[in-house]
């Protein structure tokens, strides 16, 4: 029997993703779909006859049966849609960024506190096979102290019209390596250009500064002919390259790095750095779909009233960063505190 | 009938490939090795018996048949060698970094302009078939306007002892950058961390700006466990990759990019972006060794009195980046005006 | 409107693609789904609730309204089912392998034409945008004389309880043989193991010869660690790889060869082989789904009584190799004359 | 001291390489190189300017100073060199494949036992970190039953004039097999086609069949566009790709494979076939080059009187299957038993 009563308010790229995965989950029940295009909302009832489609998200909020709503709509309607669906007592799925500033995600955290609703935020990597692998060796001290987290996602993409490419891409890789580091960085520094007239950024750079020397660095880019999605994560131990495109070996540890003697007295500022190659090693990772398990999460958290994973606090720290790195292109890639 | 006599000085890493070129080249004799590791000049002297192996570089400048001089040894050492080098009336090619600072370059580059002498800088990459290619699509206009300049070296890298891995690594790709686009940055930001105790910064990251929106970004790395030598150069026309470690094909041209429709009059500050998806041509590229047709040209340039294509002048440039690299990493990523 | 009333039978592996490209399709209307185990059938009805849904084929036959019948059931049943759909009156699309045998193929092939119905062999490489741009070149003469079709298709594969590996996986590669060759070999040979007790041959080599001196060989295997999809088409100008894995550049045309001199009078026995190394292209290729192309495709020839690119008589010339293979691979690979 | 004195006869494609190490080893010492083109023997002087370079082997086999010789001619040439050589009391390093036939190896075979001489073949890939690698997991059970070896060698090759491809190409995978599995095919089918006029076979596929249900393939081509060198090994325990175009992974083991269940009494023609989809390892290996550790061994053998691990044996084995698969092209791929 199916308990959870779920809307899903946007049916635009992500929404019929939600759709489908709510729609097949045992304990969700897809009852409602909105999105302001009628005829895009007429197309997900062709595909799903039973669920009742709207065009005013307030009808749907109104709904005494509905239990939790899934916001898959454009970053800056999250505030008011996540606002009002948690005063009306809705638990929350939203799309990643959770919000268009900290001051909101601030806001929304507190709210669904204070209402004791589940609020899980997007961050849809966190629950692949992948970066829970990764989180493992983090965790167990596999890879050593972490020294740098370099990523790479570019490909010749959609450009946004109310988003640079740093707000559009860059979530992903920083949920995954606030999930991964489980530390704040201390500073944003984000550079970048735009080459269409009055457009947004859609090449950009961000590095991110920690307390000792792990550094965290992001190359976001919609003007790329080639697409990559790649981490590269060196520890003191080992090391660990995630490529997302590759089908087959997505995760491989690479049992290599550098050891430093000891400085002799006599060649006090010189060390004796000795590298290590060893082995290379691709465990095999589940492919079940990320979403189909964020999902059973999301009911999971609703029916024993836990915290999710990726919970507003969790959007809040990357909003944070974003909000950050916008300030930090305005002023030409100084550096921003955080 | 070989004309032009050559000494090397320095026999270290890079060395023997200079010795073993200009030991073949037509035009040059090699008739002095010379190392302060009297071991190491008396290995090369193995392999080239007929060669003359001393330890003094100033017996090498001496000696008055002498026509010209390699110089291959630490960067620190640069200035020295080849401003004895000319005073005595040799033509130079010296290793890259040119020289340790921007004052230095200066005062080779006015020195050799005074004797009338050659004066290269072993900007290898530019004398590869696959930079020549690019080159000729950049100045074809077949790229269009440049819009960025991405590269990446990396790998579990020999770490130097007197420079970090910015100077170590990014001349390469600075002198790459420095051919291809034809324009002088106006500003520099570097950032990076060292993970070695008092060593140098060993993973970093540098991001130049020029007048337009052209934007051009290094990482450059000797901690990462695999070996990536890719340069992304986006135009408004065409993008092309340059992978210098496929060995079938380095070059790609993608025929991919995007249009921009003017914006109306109701959409003033959005305008419409359409994607271009079309064929890729990867170019027969020829295999010739860089190093042999450099030697060749370097020989040339003494016959002819040419300037070489990677002159002194191109070495300044290429020093004057590397030198603000440094002092915006001292001040943590500061953007820092050339 | 939709005009044409398709029933599918057989709803394991391959049938919901059928079925979801039948029900999106304007032209055709999916009315009936059929399947011997109630509960497959049940749980395409939940996604498509408007479709009846029955296990005896022969109501859906009895059906007058029902112009057409898709079979996707193990390919011992396709004589049959096939035959009394054909003599219902119905237009027919069957899954490859065609029949079990060369003898029901050729019986199939003469009913559907004494019916004038409409029967088409779902080869569906041949509708890929990427198969599609192959024949453009070899019809066009840009590959020359073909010299040879070398065929992989290896993983670790669905072991099937049926048919051996090449009856499994060659039907791919000989329907994109026979399409881009346009001419039937002369003889078979093949040879291959089985590894598991009772079992069907996993590992199988197959080659065709031709009249003249093309060669066609298929590397077909289920117990490889490795998933490769590649065909390699040698012609007397031009090359061709046709990687099916690599999303981006699935086809890649070199301009590579041999140039042949003629012997001269003293070097009768010996030609003179010259090199040509050119450039590489990968054309844009289209990335519709080749089964929704096949189905708008099977409508047309409804539509407009033509015959389909791959008729009855293309999935005969296919099940002919089949059954010759079958042959060699008893007699441990001799050759076997078609 | 360099206790054992060397000649070279043939300077030409791999000479040089002999050349190479056999100067730079500390126990062998090369004196004399022999070629019949005089200005490539004053080449390799050039570069060697110690040793003595003649024209007429004969000359060389005179000389009672010199220990061994390595002998780097055509094939065709290989007999009698080798006889001469070994008849002088030589011992003898001779490329690969052995000789012309069956015949001949047994005879230089028996010569080198009655003369106590060493004779090694150089199948270079034997002294290769990668099939070290493998065969000690062979040796050790970690692959459990071979299945299968299947072998890629294919590029735009260097045509032969004196033999084909099989000849020219498979003596390394064929050497690679027969170290592996160590035990001898009981039969071997070839088939292949020429596109040189007069020419030889510049495609072939090899199939070798053993007692169990091991089978071994050889894909061999001059005429393909692109560069391929990998052997694919299926095991019963796991499965291992050795590719020796990957600079970084050269060998990949897979813990991949099927496990089958004993079939029931009501399913006796039926075993349940269940995947393993386990990690992939891909250990580091040693970059050692192969013929550096095969003069070693070479020298070693001569000193101890031991037998080397690629003896006449190894090479007699080689050619028993190179025979017989010239035998099976001519009768059209027949099966030649061994």
């Amino acid at each position: 029997m199916k308990e959870i009563k779920v809307g899903v308010i946007g049916c635009g790229y992500w929404g019929p993703n939600l759709i489908r995965n709510l729609n097949e989950n045992h304990h969700t029940s897809l009852t409602h779909v909105c999105d302001l295009d009628r005829e895009r909302a007429a197309r997900i009832k062709l595909r799903y006859p039973h669920v009742i489609s709207i065009t005013d998200y307030r009808d749907l909020l109104k709904d005494s049966t509905l239990d939790a709503v899934a916001v898959a709509t454009p970053v800056s309607t999250h505030y008011r849609l996540v606002r009002e669906a948690l005063e009306a007592g809705k638990h929350v799925l939203v799309e990643k960024p959770f919000t268009s500033s900290t001051r909101e995600a601030e806001r929304l955290v507190a709210l669904a506190r204070k209402k004791g609703l589940v609020l899980l935020v997007d961050h849809t990597f966190i629950y692949t096979g992948a970066v829970r692998d990764i989180k493992t060796r983090v965790v167990t001290g596999e890879l050593g102290d972490l020294f740098y987290f370099d990523s790479v996602r570019v490909n010749l993409g959609l450009f946004q019209r109310d988003v640079n490419v740093v707000w559009d891409l860059a979530p992903h890789d920083l949920s995954i390596m606030d999930y991964l580091v489980g530390e704040d960085p201390v500073s944003v520094a984000a550079t970048g250009t735009a080459h269409t007239p009055g457009g947004f950024e859609d090449v950009a750079y961000m590095t991110l500064k920690f307390k000792g020397s792990l550094i965290a660095h992001f190359h976001v880019n919609w003007m790329s002919p080639v697409k990559i999605r790649k981490i590269i994560l060196g520890g003191s131990r080992k090391m660990l390259v995630f490529d997302d495109l590759d089908p087959g070996e997505k995760v491989k540890i690479y049992d290599k790095g550098i050891s430093v003697s000891k400085p002799s007295r006599n060649s006090i500022y010189q060390s004796l750095v000795q590298y290590r190659i060893g082995d290379m090693y691709a465990p095999a990772i589940s492919n079940i779909e990320a979403l189909k398990g964020e999902i059973e999460h999301f009911a999971e958290c609703i029916m024993n009233g836990a915290t999710p994973l990726t919970d507003g606090e969790a959007g809040l720290r990357v909003v944070r960063i974003l909000e950050a790195a916008n300030r930090s292109l305005k002023k030409d890639g100084a550096k921003v505190r955080l």
